[in-house]
């Protein structure tokens, strides 16, 4: 195993940047780089503790000099990050100093880390679970208070301890069914089958659970998708613009989305929303445009949020809603649907009381604003957070928001059945520890108890370079 | 004295986040936020030891929650950087944890640091003189290797600590001198002229020296500018491009300059060079051409290195040398300037020959090149390595590259010469002591005995926050 080094901090110049040290010689090649003020060696330091000292070494060929003042922290295997010996070394933010300490670290016999690879390591030497190694990725990326906690809870064991305990029970038994099948001759029944069928749809539950859960992981990792529809011309963008703005949280570009749907994530109130802007919509008989809309009410069936826009200063005729485009939402996406009246600085009271007769009879939430004057737009961003409150989680929920759980949560589900139906059916050893079999690869590719290089590959090169 | 709190390293996410806490109250503020894994307090922990625990908090007014697992390094008052009591909060480096961990410290009593009031505490406690601090903002921001290399001597103590030396001697002379003003009536001479003449001569010296090391200095920080320079389409953009991409390292805007003039800054072998892109220089009759060009002929003056760059490809009589532009160049900056012939590769041997003679009388260096083919550019690099030696220095070079000590030196040096001068015309003690008096304050304005609030607020506003 090398000894790896990178730089640990984010990049660019700052007050302090920490190099990591990680593997058997990290003590010995800092050593031959590092003068502590005291004359102490990093090699006979003790555990936990920080030496001050300086960095010395020859850029680009010239005479020894001092790099910098630093001071280094000294952790001893297996009370690491890593569980491997480890210093990390603190050192003024340069630019320059970051990489001259780097390029000595090397020139000494050191390797430069792979992204994730400290992380990796940390999983190869049993200090955590895959997924929690996962949720290292994950909340380092986090944003805002409920993904974060979605990766906290998963870091800190979260569902996958119960998941490898489940695993393990369901290990014995399929110990016990291939030992029947060693005295497949005498007929003997070592595993008892209610036992298992017990176990089987005790696991089914859970998985089922934690299946469930990922609409709203994944909801929370992402955004709560909100969608602004309604016609040309009744004030979508400016909505936008304004939602965007009301929070000034971190927003963010979402990638990889088409040009004519504009989306844009913001934090309002500790809750991710993803807001995605339509085309207008309306009635025509032109071809292209019809396209459009077609792809603007597809936006609408994925969303979890329906912000339907009105603009009141249309005349009756085209505010009655079996005209009005919403009549489309209000059909057959009521749940999710928000009635959004806009412009209503620019109505009388009169026709405001018109416009509430005219959809009385639906029963979705009905806000009356002017998004330019910003009249009761408070009131719009309450019904948000309460639409939202099915996505706000608890301190203790177990949710998963990553896609690559979900589908072995999904094969797992479906072996699971075979198990449950098999046993019903009762087939024989041969198929049932099969269905066993693959039940226990499934869960085990959660946890990392099965891993193949390709899976490592995929979820270590997601990180950071660093961690 | 309050308790200051910041995120130290530098902007964005990454693998770790550092946030810094110095203060009097460092140790019990942290503790209300952080639990370790062994129990202990922060308060009990020994100086120079990391504990593991977890920051605990309720963002948002959720439930308490943990918000990271963190390892914290403990330094104790005096030996810290601050000289406080310091924390070092080491945390993974989302943003969200970044925010969340500083929000909690504002919670529970700490203030938000302003940008260098880390190194402003370190300097106000003695842990360093000014000239020491304002070393740490530049070797934050250093990129190469000189510009470090000037930071780290100043950091270290530098020219700072031989000019405090100087001045206590000076000290001494005025005190003996107002002592004489004490006793005038006696006629006394407490202090020796002849010492105090050899003393100020003695500064004076060192002072020509730092203040004569300026330039070298200040081209070390902002790169040593190279003007390119020559007539339209002899290829000084293209010859600009492949200079800045020879060496993929640092390439950066220079801000504030004229859009007519293009400048940018790289660094080759570890010097940093500043590229200066000029119009096109012609003979012409022209008024308004002819301020283009009286303008690129100011820059040739103000460079340190001129490429005087010419067309192979034109005929005999345009490259005659006193009908080339370059005659300017050839004439009053010969030392500066080196001739660079483009596009051989589109020109014959016996040509290539021609040139040679029509220019054999000068003895500037002379390169013949093909930007655009690359032929013989590693000995245009290698020129500019050589021409630039002068601004290369040597372990214990003492160079001062900053405009405060520049103009605090200077105005020392004016009141050494009228000390000086005092003497050899026995000038009365009042005067003589007067003008010691603003010598020392001069000095004492570089090292920092001598400060006002406005001097710190410009110095350490050029900080970053964390610092």
């Amino acid at each position: 195993m090398t000894t790896i080094c990178a730089i640990s901090t984010p990049a660019g110049s700052g007050g302090i940047a920490v190099i990591r040290i990680s593997g058997k010689n990290a003590f010995e090649i800092c050593d031959r780089i590092f003068i502590a003020k005291n004359g102490k060696k990093i090699v006979d330091a003790k555990a936990n503790t920080i030496i001050f000292g300086q960095i010395e070494g020859q850029p680009q060929g010239s005479p020894i000099q001092v790099i910098d003042e630093v001071i280094v922290s000294i952790f001893r295997t297996p009370h690491s990050f890593t569980g491997e010996d480890t210093v990390e070394i603190s050192a003024h933010g340069s630019l320059f100093v970051q990489q001259a300490v780097l390029k000595l670290l090397l020139e000494n016999g050191a390797t430069l880390a792979q992204a994730g690879e400290f992380t990796q390591r940390a999983f190869m030497n049993g200090k955590m679970d895959l997924s929690q190694a996962e949720a290292v990725a994950d909340l380092i990326a986090s944003q805002n208070a409920a993904s974060h906690k979605i990766a906290m809870n998963q870091m800190r064991g979260g569902f996958s301890s119960e998941l490898q305990k489940l695993r393990l029970q369901l290990l014995d038994f399929v110990s016990l069914i291939e030992l029947e099948l060693d005295f497949s001759e005498e007929n003997v029944e070592f595993a008892d089958r209610e036992n298992l069928k017990n176990l089987a749809k005790n696991i089914s539950e859970k998985i089922n659970k934690l299946i469930a859960s990922f609409s709203v992981g994944n909801a929370i990792k992402n955004g709560v998708p909100v969608v602004i529809a309604g016609e040309t011309n009744v004030g979508k963008s400016t909505l936008l613009n304004f939602l965007l703005n009301e929070e000034k949280a971190i927003v963010s570009d979402i990638h990889g989305t088409t040009r004519d749907i504009i989306e844009d994530c913001v934090d309002i109130q500790g809750v991710a929303f993803r807001f995605i802007d339509t085309a207008g919509i309306r009635q025509t008989k032109n071809e292209i445009e019809k396209i459009g809309i077609e792809r603007a009410f597809q936006q609408i069936e994925k969303a979890q949020i329906v912000l339907c826009l009105l603009d009141c200063t249309k005349n009756i005729d085209e505010l009655q809603p079996d005209i009005s485009f919403c009549h489309y939402g209000l059909d057959t996406q009521s749940q999710k649907t928000i009635l959004v009246f806009n412009k209503i600085d620019l109505i009388s009271r009169d026709k405001i009381d018109f416009i509430k007769e005219l959809y009385h009879r639906f029963d979705c939430p009905k806000v009356f604003i002017s998004v330019k004057e910003k009249i009761n737009t408070e009131n719009l961003i309450d019904l948000l957070i309460q639409k939202s409150q099915v996505f706000k989680i608890q301190a203790n929920d177990v949710i998963i928001s990553n896609i690559r759980h979900y589908e072995a949560l999904k094969n797992t589900q479906t072996a699971i059945l075979r198990i449950i139906d098999g046993l019903q059916n009762h087939i024989s050893n041969e198929f049932l520890s099969q269905d066993i079999r693959e039940c226990l690869h499934f869960l085990g590719e959660i946890t990392g108890e099965i891993t193949t290089d390709e899976i490592l590959g995929n979820i270590f090169s997601r990180f950071c370079i660093g961690k």
